[in-house]
């Protein structure tokens, strides 16, 4: 299984989908499906797809209509997304509510979600029922996880645990379903392809807290993103609500009192410099990691016994650990 | 076939549905879709859903996720469409977004588009993949009318031909899909599922001309909105673009002036009845009427040859002429 390959074939396929996708009418409302679609990432979901489906000695040509279902989904729920967290910046390049406005996002968005339908349509008869349905029922998760994001900027008293779920939701469903849905193309059974399932959710979540991490203690080089940008955007992540949750009365209320208000520019170093230095005092990163790493080994260990070539179960192995080798 | 029957026990079914879907969480994300689901409204979609169950013999039961599924899809579309036109009121009750805030109705009505799909997975598989492409289809075709419907706003020379074609994919071919899918759940082959197909989209069209006319010319109790308000909202109807195509050039100056800003709340009388001067003018009354009834006839004649009971086809027969009553 080579990476680079299932990635460019992956791309011709995707280009292709979208050439077709352009031609149609009203321009307003396709323009902006191949727009997005042209931004880049890395393929993470669709790739999954194509792992998994080669994992299990299926053929990856069948296995293309749930790739491109899912990384069409995938960019739905960014679409609508941006226009939710009123972003305008999406990968280096406009997102649609800026380059258009927000009724052409959300209406690109609905058709997006028909489209991703669509192409689940042309997979195998003997497997799509099934697909259809974890499909479905993860979509629904993934609205849910967003909903509980956006209820959480409002919310006090937020735990780890329900942390946790709102980011097994919000993202790391769609991980493990990708796998999942590629094994079942690829002629998995049932047990397998829940076993996949578990191991992408589980390193989705670790994927997550490492997210959370380097923001703080990453190297801005290596993560591309502003150093302590969910401190100055107030964001509630695990280090956060770690720290609310061990430390003292003092430290927590000045903590609270960071991030209780927006930030002005001028106070952005000093305010993300303050908040480090309380995390560090309750050692934090140490903590975070050691969460990151639990997540991490209940994925590997959800695919232990998974009885498929040694020699393929490595190269997702080195997959998942890729996604965590940045130094934290 | 009694209508009113149809109507109870359908009302029954999307209680059940609307019961079940209030548990889930997150409420917020869930709540929506109740509350929509219960505005009330003519229920038009499902109720075509099943009577074309029936009319080809086939049982009602079997027919509730396609008629649920309509529904649903249905309010979704209304959900996001209220956000893109600023409504504040819907059926007399706030719009979702009102009542609470823009992205609960973006991702709520995200969810519905799901759930609408999710009914659609608990049809008989032998029909499910031909069922599953139409409505598809038709929400696509829904979101390319709401697109062209927001672009001609701001467009300038939109033609009759394109306003039909506009009408035809926001609202009627909804209605077509409604009558094909209830019937391939009844065990109509697909011929005859095309033909009431063609006979729902042509009504479609032919109540959409009826909307446009009863808007100047209907009568204000049984039409039950405000005279004149596709006038003072300067809305491109069927009227006014007629008018703009058959008018001297110094009538269709005088239109385009009137139509050319916004209404003040003290000119609303005088605006109205200028605009329906002119229309009165050039006998567009008539000429829209005219255009309606090509749209109802030529319904009428898609299911002539339609091999059904004469009895039950009457039901439908007098079903669609009770929805063109209204006296214009």
């Amino acid at each position: 299984m080579d990476i680079k390959l299932l990635f460019d074939f992956f791309e011709t396929e995707l280009e292709k989908f979208r050439k077709e996708n352009s031609k149609n009418q009203p321009l307003e409302l396709y323009v902006p499906i191949s727009y997005i679609l042209q931004l880049g990432g890395k393929k993470l979901r669709p790739l999954l797809v194509l792992m998994a489906c080669e994992l299990v000695d299926g053929k990856k040509e069948e296995a293309i209509p749930a790739a491109l279902a899912i990384e069409v989904f995938h960019n739905f729920t960014l679409m609508h997304d941006d226009i939710m967290d009123n972003a305008p910046i999406r990968r280096g390049k406009a997102t649609v509510h800026e380059q258009w406005n927000n009724n052409i996002a959300i209406l690109s968005g609905d058709a997006m979600l028909v489209k991703a339908y669509q192409e689940l349509f042309k997979l195998n008869p003997t497997i799509q029922q099934k697909v259809l349905e974890i499909f479905s029922k993860t979509a629904l998760e993934v609205c849910e996880g967003q909903q509980l994001d956006m209820n959480f900027e409002t919310l006090h008293n937020v735990s780890i645990p329900m942390y946790i779920n709102m980011i097994g939701l919000k993202t790391a469903v769609l991980l493990g379903a990708s796998l999942q849905i590629g094994a079942l193309v690829g002629g998995a059974n049932y047990e397998d392809a829940q076993a996949l399932y578990d191991f992408g959710k589980n390193i989705g979540i670790a994927f997550q807290l490492q997210d959370d991490i380097l923001d703080v203690y990453g190297n801005e080089e290596n993560f591309g993103k502003k150093k302590g940008g969910d401190i100055i955007a107030n964001k509630k992540t695990y280090l956060i609500l770690k720290t609310l949750e061990i430390a003292d009365r003092y430290s927590k209320e000045e903590l609270l009192t960071w991030l209780g208000h927006p930030t002005k520019k001028e106070d952005e170093t000093e305010k993300v410099t303050a908040v480090t230095k309380i995390l560090d005092f309750y050692s934090i990163r140490e903590l975070a990691k050691k969460e990151m790493d639990f997540y991490y080994q209940k994925g590997l260990s959800a695919i232990e016994n998974l009885p498929c070539a040694q020699q393929k179960k490595q190269t997702l192995l080195d997959f998942a650990s890729q996604l965590m080798v940045r130094e934290i």
